[in-house]
């Protein structure tokens, strides 16, 4: 397996830090990540809130139920959009989507561990997060990146693939020498033993 | 610069391919990458759908008007959001977002060339493309990644990075102890000189 799918692949949403903080080093790093992800028309209509104070990290539970592992996390980077830069009337989440994962994936380079609490579109975690962070009017809250050291080491990540996602040519296609990498056979951690979770498996 | 911030930084959108296929073993490692990125409750809301007859391929320029890299690329892969699946209303854009990125870095690492070519949101593209693959309709188009082997060898990519999108504890806050890498001076190659193009930078 190449080392870029290594990562993609093992990247997986940590819940639980050690109480130790992420050093100045790595939360740059976390922040070039973002930054160089692609945007429709190079708009990058993305900004960056870095969280280490344990006061305002710990108010975003109060308005998101599912972000309870901001209560005892070292850091949280909040990502708010600018959709007057944006490349097409709408993009702007996607492109903040994508910044996010870099980010994701930088911490998993890292070995740190993250998880991504979903914000946008949900309206009213939107506006209690612009409200925490006095955003200006014009800008829009989108998700926020809890980050941290791993508690404990995790078990690898079982790649899933699921070959009826793929199609060949058309919707109806397929082709039998398509390769089909094995697939996760308890899909219960990720799917049913989290049902409810709004947080980003 | 460690392994995977290289693959993020140098990442860039590449328009011209050699007249080479792209080879079952590459197209499978884009797969995986794309079907392993994270989503909104492990919805995975997404579909890809693989295109190397010339004859589809370049169908999708005629309503594209930014696709021309369509007319002599030997691979494509759409890729379908199916919103029944998606883990918080309006997510599954976000999802589809990072599953592109993902093949977009896989290729990067593969030292294939790709551009993310916009299709959602804009809604006449997004019919048209639903229409020329004959998906069901509960099926959306999100976007279409063109790719091949670069034509020719590109120059390294300069780290863009903007402090001013990044905040300290609040959307006020700064810090001085922030390491500044340095910015890209010329920014013409990417938004000047790139203006009005709506696929990805």
């Amino acid at each position: 397996m190449s080392q870029i799918l290594e990562v993609l692949v093992q990247r997986k949403s940590v819940r639980t830090f050690k109480d130790k903080p992420v050093g100045e080093e790595m939360v740059q790093l976390l922040l070039r990540a973002g930054e160089c992800a692609p945007s429709w028309g190079d708009g990058r209509p993305w900004h960056f809130v870095v969280l280490e104070d344990r006061k305002i990290i710990t108010r975003i539970p109060e308005f998101h139920p599912e972000s309870a592992v901001l209560l005892k996390c070292p850091l949280a980077i909040a990502l708010f959009g600018e959709p007057q830069k944006e490349g097409f009337p709408g993009s702007w989440p996607l492109d903040c989507a994508v910044a996010m994962q870099n980010m994701l994936l930088q911490a998993q380079a890292l070995s740190l561990g993250a998880v991504w609490l979903g914000i946008y579109p949900h309206e009213r975690r939107m506006h209690a997060l612009e409200a925490l962070l006095e955003v200006p009017p014009h800008i829009r809250a989108f998700g926020v990146a809890a980050v941290g050291h791993p508690a404990e080491k995790l078990p690898l990540r079982e790649e899933r693939f699921d070959p009826s996602r793929v199609h060949y040519g058309s919707w109806q296609g397929s082709r039998g020498k398509s390769e089909k990498p094995k697939e996760c056979e308890d899909r219960s951690e990720h799917c049913g033993g989290e049902e409810g979770r709004d947080d980003h498996a």
